[in-house]
C-alpha cells in the first residue's frame, strides 16, 4: 500500500528544487508511462489503479496500487490517468555533436509546453540531440514530460551555455529571425544547429552574434507572428525534405 | 460606470448558449482588442483599465472603465490584461470558394486551443476561408478567440455540412492521412481543400470518401503522431512552397 509519506514525497517532485535535490522526476498518464517503461531511463516507483497494475510482469521497482482519488491528489492531471512513475533523471552533462546530425539549440525556451512539443517534434524528425540554454523551462517538468508524448525517452536535452557551444561547434549555425532568407530558399546542410529564441524575445544578442544563416518562415498573410513551438515544426520539415 | 448587471452579462457570454442567444462574444487582451478595433467587427461594448480607456477616440460603442479585479471577473484569464471587448458574431452562413484558392475543412477539431492556432496558421499562409464541421470547436469560444492572436479578424470560418460542401466542389480534396502519400512529394494545385481531422480519430469515414489525395507528413524519427495543429501548419507550408 502506498504510505501517505510516500505519496507526499511523489507530489513533492511536481517541484524543481525537490526533483534537483532527489535526482528524481514523474511521469503520468498510460502513453507516456508505457513509453518510458520500454525506455532505458530507471523507474523507482509506480502507483497505477489495480488493472494496470495487474499487467506488470516481474517489475524492476517497486508498484503500489492506488484509487483515481491518490492519483489524482498525487499528479498534476485534472482530471486522473490509470497511472504515475517516479524515474531517475539522467545525467547529462557530456555531450558530442556529430558534423553530420542535425541539432535544436533552444535560447530561453520558457513555456514548458513548447519544450515538450518541441521535443515531441524533435523525434518525429529524427533529432536526437536539443541545446538549451539554462534559462529554458526544465525538461523534468511534468507539463514537459506530458507535452512529450513519450518523446523525453527519445531524445536528449543538454543544458548548456549556447555561446560557449556554439563557439566551439563546427556545423553551420542556422538561426531563427525576422530578418532573415526565406526558408523555401535555404539549402541546409545534412549537419548543423538550429538556434530557436525566446518566445517574447527572440534569440539573445550574444547567441545572435555566432549565427550564420539567418532564415525566416515566409509569410502569405498578416497573422503577426508564429508560435516558437510551430516555427521549429515548419523549420524541421524544411531541413528534412532538402 | 460598468453596472453589476452588464458586468454578469458579458461574463455570461462565455458560455455558447448565451453567445448564440445574443449573437455577441468577448475579445480580451490588448494585442487582439486592437485588432478587433481595426476590423470590420461591429464593437458594443469596451472594458478597460483607465489609461487604455483614455487613449480611445470617438468610440462608436459604449466605453466603461474598470479596474483589474472587474477585469479578472467578467473575463476568462488568469490574470487581467488591461481590456475586454464585446462584439457582435458575424453571419457568415453562405460561402462561395473560388478553384484557385486554398481552403481548409476541419472534420471535427475539438480543442479550442488547436481551432485558435489553426486560425492563426490560416492568416499566416493567406488562407482566408475555413470550412469547420458542426462538430468543431465554437469559432467564438474565448479560448479560440484568444488563440487566435488576433486573426479570427481576417480568417472566415463556416460551419457546414463537410459532406455536402465536399461533394459539390470542383476543387481538388486533399486529407491528412496516416498511410497517404509523402507530403515532400505532393504537388498541389494553386486551388484545393485540405482536410484535417478529429484529434483522436481523424478524418470520418463519409468524409474520407470523398479525399482526392491522401497525404502524409513523412516521419524520420520514432514520435507516435504529431498534433494536428502542428500538422496543418508544416502541410500549409508546403502547399505555399510548391
Amino acid at each position: 500500500m502506498l504510505s501517505k509519506s510516500l505519496a507526499k514525497f511523489i507530489k513533492s517532485l511536481q517541484l524543481k528544487k525537490q526533483r534537483k535535490k532527489e535526482g528524481l522526476f514523474i511521469v503520468e498518464g498510460e502513453k507516456s508511462v508505457n513509453e518510458l517503461l520500454q525506455s532505458n531511463f530507471k523507474v523507482k516507483y509506480l502507483v497505477g489503479l489495480s488493472d494496470y497494475v495487474n499487467d506488470i510482469n516481474q517489475p524492476t521497482f517497486e508498484v503500489f496500487e492506488a484509487n483515481e482519488k491518490t492519483l489524482d491528489s498525487i499528479g498534476t492531471f485534472k482530471s486522473s490517468d490509470r497511472v504515475i512513475a517516479v524515474a531517475e533523471m539522467k545525467d547529462v552533462k557530456n555531450f558530442s555533436i556529430s558534423k553530420e546530425e542535425i541539432v535544436l539549440a533552444l535560447d530561453g525556451i520558457n513555456d514548458p509546453g513548447n519544450l515538450g512539443t518541441i521535443i515531441r517534434l524533435a523525434d518525429w524528425y529524427g533529432v536526437k540531440s536539443i541545446l538549451a540554454s539554462p534559462e529554458t523551462a526544465d525538461l523534468y517538468n511534468p507539463k514537459v514530460i506530458s507535452a512529450t508524448k513519450g518523446s523525453f525517452t527519445r531524445v536528449n536535452v543538454y543544458y548548456t551555455d549556447l555561446v560557449a557551444a556554439l563557439s566551439e561547434s563546427q556545423a553551420p549555425v542556422y538561426g531563427a529571425m525576422m530578418e532573415g532568407q526565406n526558408l523555401h530558399k535555404v539549402k541546409f546542410e545534412s549537419g548543423g544547429i538550429i538556434v530557436m529564441g525566446n518566445e517574447a524575445n527572440g534569440i539573445s544578442p550574444q547567441v545572435e552574434k555566432l549565427i550564420k544563416h539567418k532564415i525566416t518562415i515566409p509569410k502569405f498573410g498578416k497573422a503577426e507572428s508564429l508560435n516558437v513551438a510551430m516555427a521549429t515544426g515548419i523549420i524541421l520539415d524544411n531541413v528534412k525534405r532538402n
